[in-house]
């Protein structure tokens, strides 16, 4: 099988090594070699092992023996326009591509289903952490209720710093950075925006139709301080930034925000740049995915599982896809009730708040509230007890 | 597609109870419907929803519509004699069991193969938790170096209430056993039976040949007490029942025996009746699955996802298999490098023993040995030092 990889970035350069290194043993596994017959680029790499670089699009769009192209460019533009027209020509399309699967996966998928091919996707979420085939297919016999997961290692990086070495977010920021594992703007990463696209991807393939990354409720980590990390390890939780989805009075909920784990909850032991994506079946109750979420290899590898599933399944859906939503089909505010952080100054502390030695100030954890109660609950100590709410974070039930 | 459901215990009733209770869904999903029409089982089942019990296995073997039949029957006799006759006549066969599948998939997957039809399972490890495909499908890019794994959820949960609740061996097993956890006789659990089927079925699924259960080396849990658990987890480890299998010299090394775990593995925070399986790749790196590992709904979603893979890939070999082994195949002494726990009484403590405040007795980690290496450098202390080596156990690394 011929395929053609669109950019020659982190993750293009790691396909190319993989399917020549795997040469032997992925034909002999499948029966047939797979053939890197075009690298897009608009760079130039003289000192590459491939030969076959291109700077324009149509050499793979028009070579009719391309079956198979992989778009790790990243950003819509132009890897939207060019999904869509290689689909259109019947291609199978593999991505990395996180912000255009949330963003345009649903036409893309019928673009492919029309033409009788495939757009896959397995590497946008969880790295090379096997994840929405499994969601897919191996819980098949469940209907998922719920999905929540540590799925962006840089913010968990920061975190993690901050909780087991005292760095401050600022500091754990710069040693991300240093460590090539924030960008110089880490706002996609700190910010929860790359979190909130790949809880999307997830909450739509699990429940089946599109759920629209920008209207999730999306808070990053920036808000969280040393104090936090100190209330929350003595109220015996963690605090993680978790993307989470559930079904709820026939619609999805969806948020992307600081949360307090359980310390004996299996994500609350995910450190550093590592993942974890927690599944609920209906029959297998919680099972969990974790292992590296980005990095060049690991993503690599699962492109070309996805390149591998393709070519031993020509021309049959392999269904990981979803449906368009109607209209309040996300829920943007929880009617689920669920436990909170609160951390407040002033008035008198319950029996079991905990204190970090902080003039005045305490946290604790409230009693089950749903999102529009609780709100009220701050605002009420604030108006009627005249009490300062600093923080305010909901537990992970 | 009409199935067969042979034997009507826990996990076969838990398949009915999800075939009819998904049949909607599942039929949605895959443009078919699943179909019990025969349910063999030696007992009765008067107050059962379905009516289509029988005593003799030839009613599914002589049904030219059953296309495939569900084998949760355990145990070797009569399994093997009706799992070939089902494969041979063209039925797929889908199966939780382990014995069987560790003893005789080898050649039940080469009958399947000559009959166009496959030999499944998924349940057979980690219950409902997703490790067959992943393994094969998922992680296909990767060549897999090592599997380390908790496959049982009886001796985890012995061992949690020692480390966390301070309960003997036999007080943990009354509870495991209270509980419904354990059997009456433990043996298959507490001796590392169980784990040493599934990490041979593992080992041979991912390395491609067969690794023979028997030959394995296997060292229950009955000879760790309580004073381990506390020098463990003073010398910041965790003690578990680990069945690993690692590439090793061309062949292929497996055990399972109790193993230190430093308390920042992930497999390290595995609790109670809970599974978890460590899977290294050559690209992706340390990917783990978790879950539960047993119980009747979870182990039957798995069988279920069986089904409707070859529901959907009818005709089509689904390549869960692997071929005969050469003598010499199976390495049964460790030449890799690791360290030891080592407990003892008498001579001088090393620099980093720890003591729990018994009578001259301390315990340490020793530096990296082989196998051979470690048994000589006990035997060494006993000797020449006048030691008394209480117990010996390796740490995972």
């Amino acid at each position: 099988m011929k395929v053609a990889i669109m950019g020659f970035g982190v993750v293009g350069s790691g396909v190319g090594k993989i399917l020549l290194k795997n040469a032997e043993s992925i034909a002999k596994k499948t029966g047939e070699k797979i053939e890197v017959g075009h690298i897009l680029d608009l760079r130039d790499f003289p000192d590459s092992e491939f030969k076959c670089f291109t700077k324009d699009f149509n050499d793979i769009l028009n070579d009719a023996e391309v079956e198979t192209a992989v778009e790790v460019m990243g950003g819509v533009t132009p890897a939207y326009d060019f999904t869509k027209r290689l689909l259109s020509a019947g291609k199978n399309v593999v991505t990395s591509n996180k912000e255009l699967v949330a963003t345009h996966g649903t036409e893309l998928f019928e673009i492919a289903r029309k033409n009788g091919v495939n757009y896959m996707f397995e590497a946008s979420v969880g790295g090379g952490i096997p994840v929405i085939k499994p969601l897919v297919s191996c819980l098949a016999a469940n209907e998922i209720t719920e999905i929540s997961g540590i799925l962006n290692g840089t913010t968990n990086y920061i975190l993690t710093q901050m909780i087991k070495n005292g760095r401050s977010f600022d500091e754990a920021l710069r040693g991300a950075q240093q460590n090539g594992y924030a960008e110089k703007n880490p706002s996609a990463d700190v910010d929860g925006i790359d979190t909130c696209r790949k809880i999307a991807i997830l909450a739509s393939l699990a429940f089946g139709k599109y759920v629209d990354c920008t209207r999730i409720k999306t808070r990053g980590i920036s808000g969280v301080t040393l104090e936090d990390v100190k209330y929350t390890d003595r109220l015996g939780y963690v605090i993680k930034l978790i993307g989470c989805a559930r079904r709820e009075n026939g619609g999805v909920y969806a948020s992307v925000s600081p949360m307090l784990l359980p310390k004996s909850d299996p994500l609350a032991g995910i450190d550093d740049v590592f993942n974890g994506v927690k599944i609920n079946g209906s029959f297998v109750g919680d099972v969990m995915f974790y292992g590296r979420g980005a990095g060049k290899l690991p993503t690599a590898s699962a492109v070309v599982a996805d390149i591998i599933d393709i070519l031993e399944n020509r021309g049959k859906d392999l269904k990981m896809s979803w449906t368009d939503s109607e209209d309040g089909y996300l829920i943007t505010e929880d009617e689920t009730p669920a436990k909170y952080y609160l951390r407040v100054s002033g008035g008198s502390a319950p029996a079991d708040a905990v204190s970090i030695g902080k003039d005045g100030e305490y946290a604790y954890i409230t009693p089950a509230l749903i999102e529009a109660e609780a709100k009220q609950y701050a605002e009420k100590l604030e108006e009627e007890k005249n009490m300062q709410v600093i923080r305010q974070f909901k537990v992970l039930q």
